[in-house]
């Protein structure tokens, strides 16, 4: 009996999981802030003397960047490699958090209890799920039932630029049988899935430029261009009254979802209203004819992530700004190409511009939508045993979300990814007051734990 | 012969008059920011000084906001009340600053020398040609030819928020024959000018609510509601192909300018390709069927600001944010009514809300455009007094910027003004890099000083 031992020692050592979890937490590692580039080598250095705590052979590579933790443990097969990430978004509006992003904290809440900091979902708490299964199998057996490899980076929010050149220079490094990878969530408190589509996701900002100088409004409204202006309607006009992204070519490549798979999405319950509900919304917004589950799951958008321009301080100033910006993001499903779309974008918003205007462009990284070979035995194995662990039987989902990551271990290791998470709805990632259920944290260590045991024997 | 001794005076004591303005450039009297209120204070107690050195009976008012600089000194008739504002503008962005905006200097430029730094031209720099005109005059002649109130505000840059309230509680400390107004330019370089038509001004604030807390673009993009493309409509909808504003009922009260008053500015060769070009513009951006110079001196105008929403930081965050606004401004002219405008726009954007959005407001201000009476004989005084010390005749001309003061001194005190500057249209005021000419400084306390000895005169 190799499982019970494992899950008990779990469940007895839960108080100090959290304690290593707390100290992760702390570290401020925002991977998109250069202020912060020595927080996020603090939190890979910690994460390298975890992992050699427990026996594993563990070191943290330089890169451009951020630097890539890899560490190895354990014999046979098959080899399975874990990948999280160990930075974090940043806080900001931090006037909206009810406590010191980086001061987390167990908290009571009306669902259970919730381990409140940045991070805590997105992705620390879901990395170290992995990380505890694997100490707790070596604290009662010696050694980890197969052999496993643990791939950390630190730039999954900021657009991952260095994880492509690493992954193509130290292929050997990380090439295993099989990827795990803990970045997504569960279908809903008692339903785990296994993530089979993700999203891919093009970023783009744009910068339009009209006078040379910001200037007086008394003096030059009315002739002077208002790069505002212009960029409002650039940005009007992305959407069609049907919520239809109007980019040409844009729907190139985008599949309708097979019956069954439908069929199947039907079949969870999934209740949009709650779903909105929670955030305060009540309709959803996107394309007319689609549910709010296609929405997410299977369909791609086109969103406005950040806008600025002229003066945004306290009081009022008369100003006609020089410039203005957007940061624009795409969710891509299919086969829809990315080069492409960033390409009829770019034209399409230079082509609306008015004269003296003229558009700047800064390129934040692209990738395609990802969809799983779910007939490896490998993901019913794992389904499983994940749902021995929960009261409902484990699904298989979509996500709206881009995991790019897993379109890198196909296309550069040649390897399938298992996507296995725990986080729910309303974690608030990337938002102020992020959370991760200790029944997350908690149960996600015990799937571990089981899922290992039951690839382990096959 | 009083005049010719007083003018002697400005030029031998050019040097004193540029260091005591560099003194009150110094000073970072940033109105609108609440971090600088000490420094506004600071600025009204320098003026204070100053016109007490000079024999003046002055002193600073307090009211709820910035103070009131009044003094007074002279006798007889016209009694003339001077304004002025010694607030300024806020630097940001600083980077685009050649030199710290706060450390005041003359610089050689291809268009002659010119003393830099915030405030210079916008009104510090101003404010002092009529100081330093009274200066002199006192120096040589023991006393002012006639009455003089100085009136100097310091929240001219914020909205001027104690303004009606202070003048409404001390009339008498401010009443006099004839207001003069140095806060406007000269029509060209040669060409001095007396302002008889001014835009009003119309402040609005908008922000747009749609989920309750920011979101993540991956999660919830598709069926969220995302404010900045809410808000990307709203503003994209302010104008019709034409240019022309949509809000309802804007144009009522919107005169044509009669044909004397439009050949009259015919007659002013306004060159809109150079005033365009010199920001960088080729093209008149307003109402397709207006010229350039109508739009800013005649015609209204609808304005964005400033813009902000989501993630505006370094890198990219794919966060659907809970909120998004922008700074819109109105200029008026004729009889438009600000109160009309501003009830009609905020309904024609509440009603482009789609569900799940709503709309708050942060109201900054309204004034309704000035035309003065130029049939009063002191005009025509100061035309020619103006006139003999330029090289060109002086011209009534309009001013597409907003001096709400006065139409505050008509409708309270039953005055007129004179509005008189010396500003050039690139002094890049509310910008980077503000300047004012060193001949606008030296010219302008020159033609101070002749239009008090023919004001005086009668």
């Amino acid at each position: 009996m190799t499982l019970a031992p494992v899950l008990d020692r779990i469940d007895r050592d839960l108080d100090s999981a959290l304690e290593r979890l707390m100290a992760l937490l702390r570290i401020p590692s925002i991977s998109t802030d250069p202020a912060y580039d020595g927080e996020v080598a603090r939190a890979a250095d910690w994460l390298v003397e975890d992992l050699r705590s427990m026996g594993f052979d563990a070191q943290a590579h330089s890169t451009a960047g951020h630097p890539m933790v890899v560490g190895t443990a354990g014999t046979g097969a098959p080899h399975l490699l874990f990948y999280g990430h160990y930075d974090v978004q940043p806080v900001d509006p931090l006037s909206l958090w009810h406590r010191d992003p980086f001061d987390p904290a167990v908290e009571e809440t009306d669902t259970g209890r919730v381990i409140r900091g940045r991070g805590a979902a997105d992705d620390k708490g879901q990395l170290m799920t992995f990380v505890e299964a694997c100490r707790a199998w070596i604290a009662v057996h010696g050694a980890l039932p197969c052999k496993v490899t643990m791939f950390f980076e630190g730039e999954e929010e900021s657009g991952s630029p260095s994880l492509v050149p690493w992954m193509k220079e130290n292929p050997d490094a990380i090439r295993a049988d099989l990827a795990l990878i803990c970045d997504t969530g569960l279908f809903d408190s008692e339903t785990p899935a296994i993530t089979t589509m993700l999203r891919g996701l093009l970023g783009e900002e744009l910068t339009i430029t009209g006078p040379r100088i910001d200037l007086h409004s008394g003096m030059y409204g009315g002739p002077a261009r208002n790069p505002i202006r212009v960029l409002s309607r650039v940005l009007a006009a992305l959407h069609d009254d049907q919520g239809r992204v109007t980019v040409p070519g844009f729907y190139d490549g985008v599949p309708e979802i097979p019956a069954e798979i439908r069929a199947q999405w039907d079949g969870l319950g999934f209740d949009a209203d709650a779903f909105l509900g929670a955030v305060g919304l009540s309709q959803p917004a996107g394309e007319a004819d689609r549910t709010a589950l296609e929405m997410i799951w299977s369909r791609p958008t086109c969103e406005i992530n950040g806008i600025s321009g002229g003066y945004t301080g306290e009081g009022f100033k008369t100003v006609l700004p020089s410039k203005a910006s957007a940061k624009i993001s795409f969710r891509l499903v299919g086969t829809q190409d990315p080069h492409a779309i960033r390409k009829s974008f770019r034209r399409m918003v230079e082509e609306m511009l008015p004269p003296d205007c003229t558009a700047s462009w800064h390129d934040h990284g692209a990738s395609p939508a990802s969809v799983m070979t779910t007939d490896d035995p490998a993901f019913e194995t794992a389904r499983r045993a994940l749902s021995a662990e929960w009261p409902n039987l484990a699904a298989f989902i979509g996500s709206g979300g881009s995991i790019p990551v897993a379109g890198y271990i196909r296309s550069i290791l040649g390897m399938e990814s298992m996507l296995i998470g725990f986080g729910r709805d309303d974690d608030a990632i990337h938002s102020p007051n992020e959370k991760y259920h200790l029944s997350s944290f908690h149960r996600g260590a015990r799937s571990w734990v089981r899922i290992l045991d039951a690839l382990a024997k096959g």
